[in-house]
């Protein structure tokens, strides 16, 4: 009854004094030793090279370490009878919402500009909105999405949110499907992006999409690397129908020191730091669901393989 | 019964046309077209060059373009009897607002050490904290200083206020007088200013205040130019005591391009855009003002000048 933590070293550093003091009576398993592979029956798991879940015979439950399951999906020699889990943690999506809000106000409040005019010694006043005055588009209504539009509310700001399914939040305009992305996206002045990693959502930041948005639109990417076509980016950048950019993930993590994006003056690089995991708070979280699991309740934030998140 | 209105020619453009179309049965003069200065009763005013007000032997009443009077209490032959009203403009308020929330989370995200790192294409995590677990102190806690805290609050910072007078509001801790202002820097890990201009309020940023700080305290000032004193900031810089700035107000505006404060990497310069002034709005604010004046009734933001606010 082994529960395996396979994650960088690193992680495994932050982790490990939680984890140890939270589960005393458990056999922790740190990557990478093992032991004997028969007696794992739960994998808490970050970007585990494929095929090293289905090595593990007995396995019961996967546990993400973080919110997105991608990581986890592409495997394709993923068992396909056990149930996995995501990471959703309070103090996460207050991160999220953070950074959302940061990054949604540095744009309405054209701190592009002013970061460039700053570079030149320029003084120069723009004319400025109220927040009252700006719709905000959030691709991603889910926790995540809802509670970085809760927030932006509170500021003043006009929010609307897209999901696949376009369920009904109270107090926010919603939109599902493909008609109502091009009705988001036709009115959504700053567009943000939590998208999950699915196939639908690969490459759905692209030229196609920025075409859609009103001209001059700023753009927020908080999902994953892989759904920007980077080249389309940087040609609505040069063209202005997106004016900034602010990225925290990207096709190649980290960021290759010469990839474009580090010195363009229109986009902001953040090394994937949105919503970091908090061991302190998330050991908790695991516990809850492993113990839910073992005890036949139903385990909350598991996903939907079809659905992909 | 005519009304004065002087400011610079960029902003009489900008005014010129809301108030005509507000008042079209009033007798408007914009500067330099005086006319009769007998005849002026009312004097909207930015900056005035002392003696002016005094220029207008039957001037009743005193408008400033802006939240703070102190570019009209400084002139030394300001006519002694004439009320003083500012602008108050919840329009106003609200780009406060947005400004406070949006340098308070660049702080708080250690964006400045993420805007570095991206000029050297680094990439590296750091340790990030939730928003509750950092207290924001707020100097001035008046009309602007309130709003701004229930916006941050909102976001989860823990918000302490200070003020002259110390009084209570709700919701927050708040703290008055000189024993007070000790209290709130003391906790104060970003700490926002937002003062009017007094005698008293001169040179209030000082390397005394900053060493009362917590180590590594970042700062923003939205209030005034002279209430820093620039060298010890810089110093404060030098030494990691103040580990970041965000400045909208300076000493000299607009400043001076070899100034410093334009090159340095821990320090944001915004060129007086906190809250610009909103005519749509204003207008009818100021419409009002004056008809309450002439009809005798209380007018809303009279200044005291003892006080000076």
């Amino acid at each position: 009854m082994a529960i395996l933590f396979k994650s960088t070293p690193a992680s495994i550093r932050r982790w490990r004094p939680f984890l140890t003091q939270a589960w005393p009576e458990r056999d922790l398993r740190f990557w990478p030793e093992i032991g004997d592979r028969a007696e794992v029956r739960h994998a808490l798991v970050w970007h585990p090279e494929p095929g090293l879940l289905a090595s593990f015979p007995n396995l019961k439950l996967i546990v993400s370490l973080g919110a997105g399951v991608d990581h986890i999906l592409r495997d394709p020699e993923l068992p396909a009878g056990v149930p996995i889990v995501r990471l959703v943690d309070p103090y996460m999506t207050r991160a999220m919402s953070e950074y959302v809000v940061l990054q949604v106000l540095r744009l309405h409040r054209q701190d592009f500009v002013y970061r460039i005019q700053q570079a030149a010694a320029e003084w120069r006043e723009h004319d400025q909105k109220n927040a009252a005055e700006r719709t905000v588009g959030l691709l991603g209504f889910g926790q995540l999405g809802q509670d970085a539009a809760a927030k932006l509310k509170a500021l003043g700001f006009d929010v609307a949110g897209w999901s696949r399914s376009g369920r009904a939040v109270p107090g926010f305009t919603t939109y599902g499907g493909a008609p109502g992305l091009n009705a988001l996206l036709r009115r959504s002045e700053i567009l943000v992006s939590l998208l999950p990693m699915t196939p639908e959502t690969e490459n759905i930041l692209d030229a196609g999409l920025f075409a859609r948005l009103p001209h001059g639109a700023g753009l927020v990417n908080a999902g994953r690397g892989r759904q920007l076509v980077e080249a389309d980016l940087l040609a609505a950048l040069d063209s202005g129908q997106v004016s900034a950019a602010v990225l925290d993930v990207f096709r190649e993590e980290p960021l290759p020191p010469t990839h474009p994006f580090w010195r363009h003056p229109r986009i902001i690089v953040t090394p994937h730091v949105a919503a970091e995991t908090h061991p302190p708070t998330a050991t908790a979280i695991i516990a809850t669901a492993i113990e839910d699991f073992e005890a036949g309740r139903p385990v909350a934030n598991a996903i939907d393989r079809d659905k992909g998140y």
